[in-house]
């Protein structure tokens, strides 16, 4: 027990560490406070606000509606919306009783983790990944089980490695594509794979899309949902990724039919159901104009995930495979040091560039890797590479 | 496992139940779409909207600020708004530093539970009581331990009470003052005995204060916050009772220095953040043009208790203290039968009045009581209680 706690916090807290990425943003902050100019490369989170239809949705709501407790599930309309957007999108039938709408996908990770891992199961996911999902695991008693990933794999779990690790502890898996922070996907029939032995070994698969819609193929097609696969997994969407609503916190979950009333019970508990006025706007994230103005600030994400790969590699940062998606590029710096905390650091201070250090996504070799994200304009992303070419000598 | 599960459920949600008032809202809605008139006094949300300075704030948020995640502990500025209303209502210094904003009362408790409950863990709560209560207890694999309390103490857990419960697998201890269902507060004297006992035990004293503000006090004085007795307890508290802000969905949790890091790393992984409208929205809920609202709002609520307590007496239901916060009368039924679940049946089926069985509460006599919320205008009010008047002959 810490010094100044008086009575004991719960054990769990011991294994949830906190974001180190908020240090270095705190660290930048601090430097802006002091007159500095910095280039954000750590932040997570498009520097898009809202589209406008979207905006003058909530103005409407905020007018005109009260803004009561909605459905623990959502509002019947939105649910819809993203059920008809997954037909138009994707082909894919997802009844709209299936969709839950959450509190961000944070709020659909408590859900679905909470309703499906019990006391010392393992959940396998690869490593690195988002910090977040082994922090939910051990939130409900759990334990991840880290598979470590790399570039030969598209930095994803193989369903050799599904296969190898999952022992009769192992509960579930967990799956992102596209993942924070390397912007990989998973191979179709990788995907399919997976999904096929865990239900063959009576497992759960929670699959990530948050990062769908942000995907940069050759031929322009979207990235297809894991739902076109089975109707018997677990999926969480976000409105924070493709349609710039981050700080609304919005985000919904695709459940298999069985489990709605446990999920429904849940929702009621832990949130009761997520913020109204968000929910009226995100109606109007389906509409054309809105969908024609979120496919150009793809296209502007693509541009930038085209200037940034070559760029960073001629700087001797290691991408050994280009990033199909999100907004991150997930690099080795080994070149610049022994220690990607260190670099960061020295990036920061010496360069006056923020970028996250490898620590936050796991034990595969995080002193070896950076995540840099593109969520800044052309202007500062070059303005950024110049001062890192600078300080590298480059 | 049920038949339509293809992987099981996690145990705990055998034992977390859902809300039986939302049962009774379906059967409402269901009778309303077929036609008939409902009298709504299920409902624990004020029928008021946000105030209209409130609602302005949300406006220019959304039309100028770019709103993406916020701090995770939440806005500065709103944060330094509660904590100025703490001193001037109250006349009690709560730094702004220890104030975390949350995604509603409900994202409070689940940092709250969240750091301070290990699996096996007793924590004391009274029967009746709010039933995410235990459900988040349990959604840590914590253990309710539920103390039956009646009228003879406000229908609140006494120093007594919690020293005789006090077993070494007790690991704190919740409160509600006003609580849902009963409306009751608990007297001064008994809080600090109480915090007192929790503090010599080492355990934790999770009180919630999400009714305050809406108190009938002879005088008008407003209840006191646990927090003039103790910093070393957590408080929760909501924008969704006194500030009308029910959908928008945001609470505030106070916590005890030493427990600001932990509850920090929970939030930034359950919720990220609350969300950023409704907390620009809700600074203004602190100015003193927006509690002038609330005020005459307050004293409307105020009114209607004092029109319903007497005439739900004449009616032959049992009150038998005055509640004396909140919006609830939890009131004996047993003169028109054996059970509240039946008589709520009935007297939506054939009265057309939407009222609480006592099972959602507890185990404490349900089936003898029901709640009935004052959320509807005093005409609605004086209709629902004609029509229960002719269904029980009085």
């Amino acid at each position: 027990m810490k010094r100044d706690q008086h009575f004991p916090a719960a054990a769990r807290l011991a294994e949830i560490e906190p974001f180190h990425v908020m240090e270095v943003q705190r660290r930048a902050q601090a430097l802006e406070a002091g007159g500095r100019h910095i280039v954000h490369m750590e932040i997570g989170q498009p520097d898009f606000a809202a589209p406008p239809q979207v905006i003058e949705a909530a103005i409407r709501a905020v007018r005109t509606q009260s803004l009561g407790y909605t459905d623990a599930l959502g509002l019947p309309e939105l649910r819809e919306a993203i059920s008809r957007f997954y037909l138009t999108r994707y082909g894919v039938d997802v009844p709209a009783e299936r969709i839950v709408v959450t509190a961000g996908a944070s709020g659909a990770f408590l859900l679905a983790l909470g309703a499906l891992v019990d006391p010392n199961d393992e959940v396998l996911m690869p490593d690195p990944c988002y910090p977040c999902n082994r922090h939910f695991v051990r939130l409900f008693e759990g334990r991840a089980r880290r598979v470590a990933v790399d570039e030969r794999q598209f930095y994803q779990l193989s369903a050799s490695d599904v296969r190898r690790e999952w022992n009769d502890g192992v509960r579930g898996v967990m799956l992102a594509s596209p993942s924070n922070p390397t912007g990989s996907t998973i191979p179709t029939d990788e995907l399919r794979a997976i999904l096929d032995f865990a239900a063959s070994r009576r497992g759960f698969a929670l699959v990530d899309e948050i990062y769908h819609g942000l995907t940069y193929s050759a031929d322009g097609d979207p990235l297809s949902t894991a739902l076109a696969m089975s109707d018997r997994i677990f999926v969480v969407n976000s409105f924070s990724k493709y349609f710039n609503m981050t700080g609304w916190r919005l985000g919904w979950l695709v459940v298999p039919q069985g489990y709605l009333r446990e999920i429904e019970k849940l929702a009621q508990n832990v949130y009761i159901c997520a913020s109204a006025p968000a929910q009226h706007a995100a109606i109007a994230a389906f509409l054309p104009e809105t969908l024609a103005v979120l496919e150009e600030r793809r296209a502007e994400f693509q541009r930038r995930r085209d200037f940034m790969v070559p760029a960073l590699r001629k700087l001797g940062f290691r991408i050994p495979i280009m990033p199909q998606g999100a907004f991150y590029i997930y690099a080795g710096c080994e070149s610049f040091g022994p220690d990607s905390s260190a670099f960061a650091l020295r990036v920061l201070d010496e360069a006056g560039v923020a970028i996250t250090p490898g620590l936050d996504f796991g034990l595969n070799h995080p002193e070896r890797h950076i995540r840099i994200a593109y969520t800044r304009s052309m202007e500062e992303l070059e303005e950024g590479v110049a001062r890192i070419a600078k300080l590298v000598g480059r």
